[in-house]
């Protein structure tokens, strides 16, 4: 068997950046717990029409086949891989809906699939951490609020450049489509999605072609995306445009309330930025983008919104707003350039070195009464020459290695080269080298 | 939309289950790390020539296909879903051996699906917890003995019944095969894999059938899977039945070793039997499975074995040795009989309560000052009446309530309804409330 290929857009890691990614997904974990949301993990299949219920995302599925699937077998017929933990999560809330206990805070971390050809931070296979607050017929505007807040709690602490979160209300861009006579709101702000992408000329075009906007309509809505402001002074702009509609009037409270909020609470953190739109049909309130600060090429690395119609069972609805840190997008590159990286490339903190193969036992003995105490410890592959086993810790970064000599047991730090007597029972470590850490660079 | 239907065989966690498995698997995971074993994950999907390179996993293989596959895309056809984590970790070790450290130990706690007919604690979505060391060219031999030994603590502390590791070579029976002049040794391994379910007649009728056995050979083989013993007494048994061959002979002194050393160091947990087989032909020295006492029925929840030739890349092999716990067969059906439970289905331990809506922001600021002392807590929904915001609490478990009311700040047991003033700077859970435990009844 000659030696096998990467896979494209199936990024993998080796031992050291996964210590990266177990951290940050640990840090992650423990900031939404703190904030009292609780795990979920829903299995990596739906059906296909759950899949393919809402937006543009028919293209992206990895669709299912048992490869010995007989003709009776209607178990597993027309399941695909999940695409996001939203979809996923409004089923389990439906389908869970009599346990569950409303409003419902969860936190879900889990792969995710899609077929869509790779490219530069865009993956096949990716990991994402997602929040939401789902409630019952009602959710309280309070938690459009609350969500970016969490998100910017579990982010503090990370070895990662600061963050702005672009945060706009669908009701705002559809109220102004609407209140400026556009029809196809939904379509509108699909075009508008693509800014980005096409810029101004082009989406004015489509607007033109694919919702029959006049030149004067397609004028006003880029002139809508073009406003942003990290405080409320973006409603009197864009009340200067002069478009009045209902819907518009409920988005700029509901944006303004967000923005204030936000100011108060994470001053810098949000951005109100009328030319968010997201390319996902079920968002219906508030929607979030963030980028890191020197790296926006990565695109979005958290997003999200409000959803008021994706799970209902025909007799309650099942609001909810959430977030999505997207952590492949947002570790890999980092990781694969080198900014990230960790002190060591395994848990372990002790060697146990051993003079003759006959001394395993007892030397598994020594390493027991220190993982007693909560060190990482592993024996010497064999009983090689010291330097040989010195050179093994070296080379995967164990800092101390422990011999048992005529001068009784010995703990000699590799990096100073400095060799004391120690009483198993009670030595520690120093707090930095217990586990490994993440180093920037 | 109705309220979608649970899929046999991809069980599902609520909340409170989720708390224990989670738990666990943060148990596992720091037993692992204490034995110095690096985490990886693999991607989910392998290409099809390596899923179907070995044993009889044909059958049970998801296959994907993109939803709107190009005809001029090579570069996810044929890929599936891996069906267990030892073959990807091979393929991972082959692929990534330039920058790995051999002795290379790892444990790995992933998904894994199977497309067999879903049945009792068998599922085609499951997770498993894997740890193995490979090794480049040759492994001692006294991986064989560590592995089981850091298992046996991985599952020591965990509310669980005791367990028994039932131990084999598979030198031991191909040997004694061989000595008896049975020809296809695997073969006849493969059905003495079958016989706790086609018992002994019609594992000697097979074995007559498909390996050409006189009956006296089958006799023979089902004298040897006959024999165990909790130590290294099995060699005179084996050697009582008259047959000599050298494989059986190295096989004979690897698992005498195996025996001895468990004893030693976990005594109880290891028993030499000679009917544990294994389906999977990768296995090519000692081979393990371990059951639960009281719940045998459940299967083995933690198999694995020694593989030297599943890696190899022409220049190198990279013999390994490894133990998978089945961690949805070993605990999915515990949760649904609730034998296992959490005392809480959240991770809050205060409710902040509020007498206003106005006092979100304040009530926000002192969840913070919590927080920032590693409390888990949370904000009420709404300013209901005190009554249903206790109510709200009681449901989900959460322990404590925050009030600020005209005695300035009190916190409340709602279990014991002792309610005292509170300085939120200082005040502390007692340690077994601050996170939800596992309850086992």
């Amino acid at each position: 068997m000659s030696r096998p290929r990467p896979l494209s857009g199936f990024p993998e890691l080796l031992p050291r950046q996964r210590i990266v990614e177990q951290q940050v997904v640990d840090h992650l974990r423990r900031a939404f717990e703190l904030h009292g949301f609780a795990n979920i993990q829903t299995r990596a299949v739906e059906p296909m029409e759950q899949l393919l219920r809402k937006g543009e995302t028919s293209k992206e599925v990895y669709v299912l086949r048992r490869l010995q699937a007989e003709a009776d077998d209607g178990g597993d017929a027309g399941l695909g891989l999940h695409f996001d933990l939203t979809v996923p999560f409004a089923r389990y809330v439906l389908e869970h809906a009599g346990k569950l206990q409303f409003p419902f805070r969860r936190y879900q971390i889990q792969q995710c699939w899609r077929g869509e050809r790779p490219q530069e931070g865009r993956f096949r296979e990716f990991w994402q951490a997602d929040i939401d607050i789902v409630d019952r017929d009602g959710l309280p505007a309070h938690y459009e609020v609350e969500i970016p807040l969490v998100i910017a709690d579990a982010l503090r602490g990370l070895p990662l450049p600061p963050v702005r979160m672009h945060v706009n209300n669908r009701k705002l861009s559809q109220g102004f489509y609407q209140g400026l006579g556009i029809g196809d709101t939904e379509e509108a702000l699909r075009i508008i999605d693509k800014l980005d992408k096409i810029g101004a000329d082009g989406v004015a075009e489509l607007l033109v072609e694919r919702v029959e906007a006049t030149p004067e309509q397609a004028e006003a809505c880029l002139r809508l995306a073009s406003i942003s402001s990290e405080d409320a002074s973006f409603v009197d702009e864009v009340k200067a445009l002069g478009v009045a509609d209902p819907l518009l009037e409920e988005g700029l409270n509901e944006l303004a309330a967000v923005v204030e909020a936000a100011a108060e609470e994470a001053p810098g953190l949000v951005i109100a930025d009328m030319k968010i739109a997201r390319g996902l049909d079920y968002y219906t309130g508030t929607v979030y983008e963030t980028f890191l600060e020197g790296h926006e090429g990565l695109g979005s690395i958290c997003s999200g919104g409000r959803y008021d119609t994706l799970a209902s069972d025909g007799k309650h609805t099942y609001p909810g707003v959430g977030l999505s840190i997207g952590v492949s997008r947002l570790l890999v590159p980092l990781l694969q350039s080198g900014s990230l990286t960790a002190t060591r490339e395994v848990p372990t903190c002790v060697l146990v070195a051993l003079a003759n193969e006959e001394d395993r036992s007892e030397a598994n003995a020594l390493a027991r009464r220190l993982r007693s105490r909560g060190v990482p410890v592993q024996v010497s592959p064999s009983a090689a020459k010291y330097g040989k086993q010195i050179k093994f810790a070296d080379r995967r970064g164990i800092p101390f290695v422990l011999f048992d000599g005529d001068e009784g047991l010995q703990m000699k730090d590799i990096r100073s080269g400095e060799q004391t007597p120690v009483d198993v029972d009670v030595w520690e470590p120093p707090a930095a080298d217990l586990h490994p850490r993440i180093v920037a660079e």
